[in-house]
């Protein structure tokens, strides 16, 4: 019996068509559609859960609202791509809840220039916010994981482990830092990093939602890659545990061949140089930080 | 306390931003978008909640996954349009229940020509499928529920309460009708008729998803215009009662202005004529059924 959604996905998959030449289906952030007029389309959805993905002790409705909103822009990030409008399916609130939960959905909506144009509502006994997203990528190609080739050079925008800090102080004894409170309950998804990013020649991007060693790992097997890292970023207040497996960061970790380009490309757009943090190596069993092993772990989303 | 569905979004639409002109967001079927390239996109969501849109009794999971993409692309049928691709969210089902759940989806969205392309799992406590469906227009402009005018004709594209009576036969002493009990388990989105009737110069248009009466409420609350019908077609083995408010049955109703003009259209598609049932009356407040008071009511979402 499958337990993990990766497993369940792989069961699926003798189940579902093939993507035709030039779209993606399943298995990237965000699939990638031919849309009116030869242009292209991205979609992508992801649901969140109360007691799963939340827990209202350490985040109100609307960080719940924000969070669910963030999590699917940040996957239209992770391709390059910007947001057109989202949509969701709300189970389980009561009427006050939905205003809270909305507020924060509406507060992310103006953030990332994602309106919430259509919804939908219905009774049930636990909290299920479902959100969708509709995107398109302007000017480059959508970047998917499988592009990247050994020898490239790896780099997230920024340092990591401030969501499972954040979560670990609020469910502590310690007095909360706000900061890593602050990412936990408010993440952002990157998307001017992400376009950014795809200009600059990134060959394959992930947004890091379940943790960098997972998602890094995800990326190399669909790339057919390996991974060697030489230093993981991690953010004040976090350990290094937590910036590997820690999840729900959503900085875009992505492959690119010539870092000096990257580099002029942020320079140039005002963003914050991301960080070099090791290589793509051509033998795809590797799996390395500093001549270690790197233990591939992080949030596997379980179906039980 | 808001304890609809409709009372819910009356009170969450002063939180949410107006559509810019040209686009409608929320309260049609679809979400109507400016897409790449001068496109017009549709984007719709529907969930469904184990124990309050299905019994695992009476249908299957396949059934379910069926009824869940059918419900979206009559969302897009309902604009005249047609689906592009859906994304499904699947909260509480173990892996055996995907499978089979995937079943009715990939069944479903071969016969719409609408593929799965992404998708999301997670756990939860009871089952909730929450698919998300891209659509566009070719050649029409999309058709809202505010665009009737006193003195159109009111159509539906088939008979109705096929759906209702199914239930009411599953969930008796009764020996089921086949007939009824399909059209429960495997309701069809109408597209080939939503389209035509676009084509055929369709005013305002609405899926009969929740009984007719209260959708032809809406369309007609929407357009500012009067109901006054002179006939209900009843399915085989229905009663009224659940033609006018059983609701999943899945037919469009739409107002036009020349009834040659559609049944032409029709005719040409080698599309059954749909029936006319009524007329659209400059005074909006008239609700009536064969000279009587039409009462307004069918499946209203409950939030609680």
């Amino acid at each position: 019996m499958a337990q993990t959604e990766r497993e369940a996905i792989a069961m699926l998959e003798h189940l579902l068509p093939k993507a035709p030449r030039g779209e993606t289906w399943l298995g990237d952030d965000a699939a990638v559609l031919g849309g009116p007029g030869g242009s292209t389309l991205l979609l992508a959805t992801d649901a969140v859960v109360d007691g799963v993905h939340f827990d209202l002790r350490w985040s109100s409705l609307a960080d719940v609202g924000w969070k669910a909103l963030t999590a699917n822009v940040s996957d239209i990030a992770a391709m390059g791509g910007e947001p057109i409008a989202s949509v969701v399916a709300v189970a389980g609130a009561s009427a006050a809840d939905l205003e809270l939960l909305y507020e924060g959905l509406v507060d992310a909506a103006a953030t990332y220039g994602c309106p919430v144009v259509g919804g939908d509502l219905s009774a049930a006994t636990e909290l299920v916010v479902s959100v969708a997203v509709l995107g398109t990528v302007r000017g480059v190609s959508p970047v998917l994981r499988s592009g990247a080739l050994g020898g490239d050079t790896l780099f997230v925008t920024g340092a990591l482990g401030r969501s499972a800090a954040g979560l670990r102080l609020l469910s502590g004894d310690q007095v909360p830092d706000d900061e890593c409170v602050g990412a936990h309950r408010r993440p952002v998804a990157r998307l001017e990093q992400g376009s950014c990013a795809a200009r600059a020649g990134a060959r394959a991007m992930i947004d890091v939602s379940d943790g960098l060693a997972i998602d890094l790992d995800r990326l190399a097997c669909a790339s057919g890659v390996g991974i060697d890292l030489a230093d993981v970023p991690v953010a004040p207040g976090a350990t290094l545990e937590e910036a590997l497996t820690g999840g729900e960061d959503y900085e875009l970790a992505f492959a690119a061949a010539d870092p000096e380009r990257v580099a002029a490309h942020f320079a140039a757009e005002g963003l914050a140089c991301p960080l070099a943090i090791g290589t793509c190596t051509a033998d795809p069993s590797t799996r390395r930080l500093r001549g270690e092993r790197l233990q591939v772990a992080g949030y596997e989303h379980r179906l039980d």
